[in-house]
């Protein structure tokens, strides 16, 4: 499939794209290491951030200065007199469309980012639109399992941790539905179990599904862990948090029953869940996936800015994208 | 005229500058499109946000980044340690003037710029002192009513809203003294009117001034509707708010007895004074004025280090600038 | 010496790294003057602030920027839904190492970047750690003596204000031992004296070191009087703070005491410790300063990533750094 036009939600990606897309991910580290190419000069990308997030401003701002472009950034635009003044989302995008040619977006609304692209004449990313959707993450996530295992295809995956509220997980798993032959085990405290609707949606998608508070049993036979952050504000008994929590740790002995072959993943921050004394264990590829997110974010704004040189007409328009999973796919 | 040393007030300006500047904004139209400009590599830009601007500051940067040039910028400056230690704008304007090579400045007080212009060798450009002056906000209007109707002479000219404490709408009514034959309306409730002062050094440049309350009787007639948002915070009683506020509201009513060859503008950002509907008017100019303004920054820019390549001796001296309007145009 | 891996403290400097630099430095200043360098083209730093301080990011930007590199900023990293969830420096650092050639990090914990240092790939510059160490500050501080003076060596100079808590005067006062004939005065009011342990140590260092209350009586024979901000929250009783910051204001009265051929530092920003009449005094360099800042970290800058075009291995070890002072020198 051709790239689309703005990049909102993992419904939008297909099985070639995102295969076409990691090809293209690998392309970007010799570009990354030779220093800056000159791909996208003349280029500039503008991050709006209407919550701050270091880590996922700081990446794509990176890799478009790494490509050549340039960037223009608010890192507190809902603290700016317009935004306190109410504007809306739809009139900053307009504006700021008008100086850059592409727009990230964070937002702390679902839907901003879909509301921006809808009346403006340059692409959109969304880089996490409250609690609903944060398809870069998803999309480095699973080239961050590519490049560990060397497939998408046949994986056992356990999804840890908060998988009603978490943006992370949710998104990994709508991404999941690309993918062939794969088992996925949710594995959450009961206050934090993964909605029906969501969970019924990857099963309808062709994945299988199986919910587990069982994490020890698996870990032997489980390609990806995938631990997320529980968040004590979910809770409302303080013991039943910390329960919950001391339930899902990784530590050293969890390793230890590990697939000696399998990968740990985690989007990040994480504070207790697992234990500082995995970080050198191999198979802990969190770190790694920095410098991954980095070559998937150039490739996702080459192609875009590359395809796109000449204007581009069509708005994104949601009644067109592609259906969660389904056999669209390649 | 030569460009002034600094740009800090409306009344530095002349007709010929201006005319000047827009037909040198123009020919940025096309650098802006072809990628980005050499013209002010090597050049470094700091942007020294006292309050924060998202919308003004992302410009200055745009235009700059297109240009070449490099941009320092400090989104947050008064929550810094500095300024919360009592670190004056003179000496803060000092430090930055010994890294950047031009200085763009929006601080709360009036005259903050003009106090930093007087200290450093490097110019500075005001983006907004207080309840003072914003001159590039005044200049991109004015491009772009000369964009949209292809003449800055013989205008019919309501400005709307808060006269008063508008910044926007004062600068642009200075700026509109350099215009012929114009014809300023002062449309607002009572509690918002123009100063005397104000209003009676317009009447003294040249322009002919009338103070109106029916916006609605004016409007077939009138060539440019500058609407400006009103501010809850100027009004003790409530009630009077809420009358001032919905009396001169822009909806597709007014936009049916508008001239049908009008322009509606509005410095932005809106709240509720212009209906979301009159966007896809083609008269409503107020989204095109954002890159309108990115075309005139990089003029001013370019103009600016462009003549200044080589050291420049003469600080700003308030005592040389030009008088309100006069007949010292070109 | 070749230069450290990481910058962290000033222990790590000897005289010939010291001279070097400087150097180094003088070769910059034409470097900026022509425009933008392209020594540093395909290499990134991201600036790391977990505490604001609008200055030395700026000094930092500016020097990158004219050297051709590119920059990723978070000027307000503790802020961010990252550090508020309790992720830890180390894990910031990793993450961000995956973007970035080298950081900047600037944290109110003393050993903040020295702990970054430890578990990152990258080389890492210490911009202010708590109460610790500054150590860029006391270099360009050296750098700026050198520059005035046309030497570093046989100095009389005189550290003014808070001795105990400010961590530019200490820092400055450590990298004094690494020049020759060198006498120190510490002049500070008593609750604001210099610790022994640090008193002790630049003895040891082979500094003269002497505690005095009179600045007036040695004024006409320092060469350097290097003024410091009093910190109002150090004191228990407002008489005593106002006691303490009156009696080493430097004035126009002072100056004209001071030596004809001395030079007057303040790391900045002041507040009322040395009075605005005296910033014309030709003496008076503390403006200057910003611009040898400038010059020092662009150099700075230019030696650790040149050097470390090659992949480098060796981490930061504590255990390896120069001592404080002593003969090991030249």
């Amino acid at each position: 499939m051709p790239i689309p036009r703005h990049i909102l939600e993992v419904r939008q990606f297909d099985r070639s794209f995102v295969l076409e897309l990691f090809e293209r991910a690998e392309s970007m580290r010799s570009t990354a290491r030779s220093g800056f190419s000159s791909r996208l000069h003349g280029k500039l990308m503008a991050t709006l951030f209407f919550e701050p997030s270091t880590r996922t401003r700081l990446s794509f701002e990176a890799a478009m200065t790494r490509l050549g472009g340039g960037v223009i950034s608010a890192e507190y635009a809902s603290a700016t007199s317009s935004a306190v003044k109410g504007e809306t989302i739809e009139d900053t995008a307009r504006i700021v469309a008008g100086y850059a040619d592409l727009l990230v977006i964070r937002h702390p609304q679902s839907g901003a980012a879909a509301r921006a692209a809808a009346v403006v004449d340059v692409p959109v990313i969304n880089a996490g639109d409250g609690g609903n959707e944060h398809p870069t993450q998803a999309l480095l996530d699973l080239y961050t399992i590519w490049k560990e295992l060397g497939r998408i295809d046949g994986l056992r995956i356990a999804l840890v941790g908060d998988l009603r509220y978490g943006r992370a997980a949710r998104s990994l798993a709508r991404l999941l539905a690309q993918t062939r032959d794969t088992e996925v085990f949710l594995v959450s405290p009961p206050t934090a179990r993964m909605s029906d609707e969501l969970r019924l949606a990857l099963v309808a998608a062709g994945l299988r599904v199986t919910e587990s508070d069982d994490l020890e049993t698996l870990a032997p036979s489980l390609d990806v862990v995938y631990q997320t952050r529980i968040q004590r504000e979910r809770f409302s008994d303080v013991a039943e948090y910390e329960a919950a929590r001391g339930r899902y740790v990784i530590d050293p002995a969890f390793m230890s029953r590990f697939n000696p072959r399998g990968v740990l993943l985690h989007p990040l921050p994480r504070v207790d869940e697992i234990h500082p004394a995995v970080d050198s264990d191999p198979r802990a590829a969190y770190f790694r996936q920095a410098r991954h997110g980095l070559y998937l974010r150039m490739a996702l704004l080459d192609w875009i800015l590359g395809e796109q040189s000449t204007p581009v007409i069509n708005a994104y328009s949601p009644g067109v994208v592609a259906p969660v999973g389904g056999d669209s796919a390649s």
